[in-house]
């Protein structure tokens, strides 16, 4: 694992070079455990990892976390501030004098997580230092995910699974959303997901799940409601997220035709999944088969994003969407139907692209099954 | 509730001119949902609401998440984007417009929550407009809370306090940190906790529990250990946030005598804390009393910090701090003893600052319990 994160590290000072960065600033969110091994929350105190061009390391944050640092698999100097908030600026600058010395003029950062808080610290650390975003750059590693991550994300999806294998036989007439979606997060906890999920899991009966984001409510499920789960495990930070779709007794004709579109749908997604085809070629594959069923209008978001240590990340699985895929991407096909009023279908599988196409990590059946009320 | 979201925006809008703000802009975070109702997750498509000094409210929003508007309980615009990220511009050049038309010239915002994404999407579309800090603006509101709030910290409190008496009976020698951790989470949903967690558990033995902010893992316990537990629950948003230290049969004479004085420093705090005292002599009230016992160095953090939709918040209780208690307040007082190789103690209550003094909204038992082996 400690390789693993040195080879990380290795692979982007190589690349900075090409693309004109004298050095990457981030701060807490997915790309610094990938990068260092080190876990900080996003919090009211600032934490800022630095990385020169010439692999020169350092890293700014409280006193009190200065604990953390011995987890980084690879020398890095730490620049610790007290509780006192004057004592921030110094240890910013302190802490980036080494890129100012060295004469870093462009540095990288990642819009999506830099927050003005850091943002302005670093303006005064490094003034006439020109920041550009380097998410691009950064997610081109992070996409293509090395055996170990890939040996993450599969035990995430064996646990989300396996949860919802338990709670299912408890959906029947009468329970609510809330109560579900509570019954869900304690069965994966129990199967041994880490506390922070990915999300709150969408647990959504009858038109409640017409909404694709819906947030779980104290409905009660009644006889020919849609049934949809949309929920993932967190397997040492990296994710799962998968959606099945049930019916509590039979749901009528035009829900069953939708299921079958959306069905459908998955299935192309899934099929045109391999290496050298570009995401928006998957969204294309994907959406065609609900446009032929009549429901394209009610398809109204894109197939897929990609999954790790980000419950969204690149390469998102969008119309128009050039990016091709390669092998050891991992992202999601989550084709779905919605039907004001009504109800809604999802059925979400996590894919990774492999040498000769791609393996659909999950594996829960995605015929309709009709509960028992 | 929605009556107290109106009252919450009318109060931060005859504010305004006074703190020379034209307007507001705020992206999801903590005090979006307090002044709107709107409850949004960071994510990579960025979500800013505008508040003029007029009063007049807009949003820009995804398009995939527009039907959440509706649960804005006053009237607001609604400017949506498309899944096309060279839509996003467009979208919040004509959702601030009525700012830049009104002559908007200081805008205040959250550094604590703004990222650089939603930042240069605001400098595009307010070419000219200074941006500067309203965090303490908006938490000199916040820090008061109203009756629904403090109705909701107080179920809060009470969900941590009966999963954590549940969770208890289960720890004896051999059982690991990360079990324990995964049944008290399970038994704050079994008591009604919303999933999003404050934080995760900490829960930390033996020389584990010197590390304040530790992380489970799969050490089990052992005789003698101190047994540290820092939780909390959700309660529509509000949170609460515990800490109580047990040993696992005898500890021994120095964390016997650390104990007595974090109990006394935590008895110290509590007392201290009532309306007119500066959060900085609660600090010291509580920091004394573990000075006194010899143990002042091993106390390497601030008292606690206030508490309410977020679990670090205004006011800060720490050396120093001017800030004066008042009504409403609400806040943690934590001290705590590290002892390094050997073990830590803390004792973490939730106080609420009443026109008569404080009380404590926990209220578990706070002597030294001797855990059976």
């Amino acid at each position: 694992m400690s390789d693993a994160i040195s080879t990380r590290l290795n692979a982007l000072v190589a690349s900075m070079e090409s693309h004109n960065l004298d050095a990457i600033l981030l701060n807490p969110g997915s790309s610094l455990p990938y990068l260092s091994g080190l876990h900080f929350h996003i919090s009211e105190r600032p934490v800022v990892f630095a990385l020169s061009k010439a692999g020169k390391v350092s890293i700014v944050l409280p006193e009190l976390e200065k604990q953390k640092v011995t987890h980084c698999p690879y020398p890095i100097s730490s620049f610790t501030y007290s509780e006192d908030v004057a004592s921030w600026q110094k240890a910013f600058s302190a802490g980036l004098s080494f890129l100012a010395s060295s004469g870093a003029k462009n540095v990288g950062i990642e819009p999506r997580s830099l927050r003005v808080l850091e943002l302005r610290l670093i303006e005064d650390a490094l003034p006439g230092v020109k920041l550009a975003s380097c998410e691009a750059l950064v997610a081109s590693l992070r996409m293509r995910k090395d055996s170990d991550e890939i040996a993450q994300m599969k035990v995430a999806v064996d646990i989300a699974q396996k949860a919802l294998l338990e709670t299912l036989p408890h959906v029947k007439v009468g329970v609510s959303e809330r109560e579900m979606a509570g019954l869900l997060i304690q069965n994966m906890l129990k199967f041994g997901s880490g506390g922070e999920l990915p999300f709150q899991p969408i647990v959504a009966f009858g038109a409640n799940s017409a909404n694709p984001h819906a947030v779980p409510t104290d409905y009660k499920a009644k006889q020919g409601d849609m049934i949809l789960f949309d929920w993932g495990a967190n397997t040492n930070g990296y994710f799962s997220d998968l959606t099945r779709t049930f019916a509590l007794g039979d749901p009528g004709e035009t829900l069953k035709n939708a299921y079958a579109a959306v069905q459908a749908a998955n299935a192309a997604g899934r099929n045109a999944s391999k290496p050298g085809v570009t995401a928006g070629k998957v969204d294309d594959a994907t959406r065609n088969e609900i446009v032929k069923a009549g429901f394209g209008p009610k398809f109204t978001h894109r197939t897929g994003h990609g999954l790790g240590l980000e419950v969204h990340e690149e390469p998102y699985i969008r119309a128009g969407n050039d990016a091709v895929l390669d092998v050891g991407m991992t992202f999601t096909v989550e084709p779905g139907v919605y039907l004001d009023g009504l109800g809604g279908i999802r059925i979400e599988d996590d894919m990774l692209i492999t040498a000769n196409g791609s393996e659909s990590l999950s594996t829960l059946d995605r015929d309709l099954q009709i509960l028992p009320l």
